[in-house]
């Protein structure tokens, strides 16, 4: 079997390509060209099995083994029709953001959209995750909505990206397969408000417990950050508010955690046995 | 005010004391000792809130700004009957393990004791979290079980101990608040049995949901890694198995998150308003 044949060979680090997947850790040149990183054998194939379609695949067999097994993956993301570059050791560490690079780092248009190209069924599910800071945070809370079955993750006035490269990771490859948008707040209330979906507020300012509110139909379960919670406009703009009950320090449930308790509460009330649970 | 007067000051990295508080960074030592590390203010101020008494503070008046507010807390620790030791700059920062350390650091009994030491309610909720790795998901759990008011986590074949600093950080000082311990999975199930607690196993090989089996009284909600699961030892000696329903990908809960969902479900389920919850 031959070695697959790179569109390009860069053996510089300072080749301009280089310098511009490198700068896609920044979120300004995230913004600006609407791609993101994928970086690693594993979020390349989780991201490829969500639908993703890399354009750009930057390589190095020194450090995967060529003509071994990713040798299929390479010619895989080839057959998309996006470029293939191979990469001195050199070149590709310089690329690379991680300890024990792999060989893999692809480039692929970013997550997430406008509110307006969301499709949300009658009866759906949302999430609104508001101020989230921790990338880490944002990727744990796609998985969690992944398992719950959501129709879409809204982040209202986010602090990171949904192309952020640790909120790609973390949500291991979720964030490519569960519909997600950024918005500010006051978009996010009026759009939900226009679709008829209730705002569930997540809070400590209220004493109907999250498993006493009725979860059913179309709702969007709204989570604060750790620190501070939802802010006032979007509480005001609630009409079901609820609170977890809390035996232990009251900040210890942090964002995600909050999330995950909710939505499958909602879940929960949901669930006569549909058919795509299993 | 006059400064707070350390019973030792050091100014060379290469003194024992400083080895010593360096070495907890290894479980070894930790094992051996006892011992843990509690790293910057706010860590020592939950731990001290806990109930904690640490032995020794290593400070920094340089870091931490002398007759500044952090005085207060090294007259509260001196008060514990610890001793205090005062470090310059450069031996606090060998010492630190953290960016940007703050000038305290502690040495304090690690958490975490043997089964025979937790006193358990008939009634108690407890969680079994087995063959976790990551510190950081520990830690995540704590915070969840101090929130739902578990009486115990136990951790059956831990691969990281409660003292661990990143367990401890990452449990936001509620690792010494709920009642932790150690042990194999052969002597949490004896344990168990013999308290008559019934073993609730939270595995994907069951059709009946988590919300559908009866999660009051007595019972042990036990979680695996995201990797394994439960090893057969345990899931063969649980006498209740539950999953949690998912709609996406089958990998898509960590153990931290699946613990939460449980322990919630255990939580609504008891809860004709418990005294205790807010």
């Amino acid at each position: 079997m031959s070695a697959p044949r790179p569109d390009l060979v860069i053996s510089s680090p300072a080749n301009a390509r280089i310098k511009a997947v490198v700068a896609l850790r920044n979120r300004r040149d995230r913004d600006a060209s609407g791609l993101t990183r994928l970086e690693g054998r594993e979020e390349l194939e989780l991201a490829i099995a969500a639908g993703v379609r890399p354009r750009t695949l930057f390589h190095c067999p020194q450090l995967m083994g060529r003509g071994g097994p990713g040798d299929g993956l390479v010619e895989q993301v080839r057959s998309f029709g996006a470029e293939i570059i191979e990469c001195s050791r050199a070149v590709f560490e310089k690329a690379s953001y991680r300890e024990g690079p792999d060989g893999f780092l692809a480039v692929a248009p970013s997550p997430g959209r406008g509110l307006f190209a969301l499709d949300i069924p009658t009866d759906g599910l949302l999430l609104v995750a508001q101020g989230i800071e921790k990338p880490g945070n944002l990727g744990a809370m796609l998985r969690t909505a992944d398992a719950a079955g959501v129709a879409a993750v809204i982040a209202a006035d986010p602090v990171t990206d949904w192309g952020n490269p640790n909120v790609v990771r973390a949500s291991k490859g979720t964030v490519f397969s569960v519909p997600v948008a950024s918005a500010t707040t006051a978009e996010t209330i009026a759009w939900l408000a226009a679709r008829g979906i209730a705002l569930v507020a997540t809070t400590p300012d209220t004493d109907t417990r999250h498993t006493d509110a009725d979860l059913r139909g179309p709702v969007a379960i709204a989570v604060g950050t750790e620190k501070y919670g939802l802010d006032e406009e979007l509480f005001a703009a609630s009409t079901i508010r609820v609170r977890i009950p809390m035996a232990g320090r009251a900040d210890s449930l942090n964002a995600a955690t909050a999330a995950a308790i909710v939505l499958f509460e909602a879940v929960r009330q949901r669930s006569v046995a549909p058919p795509n649970f299993r």
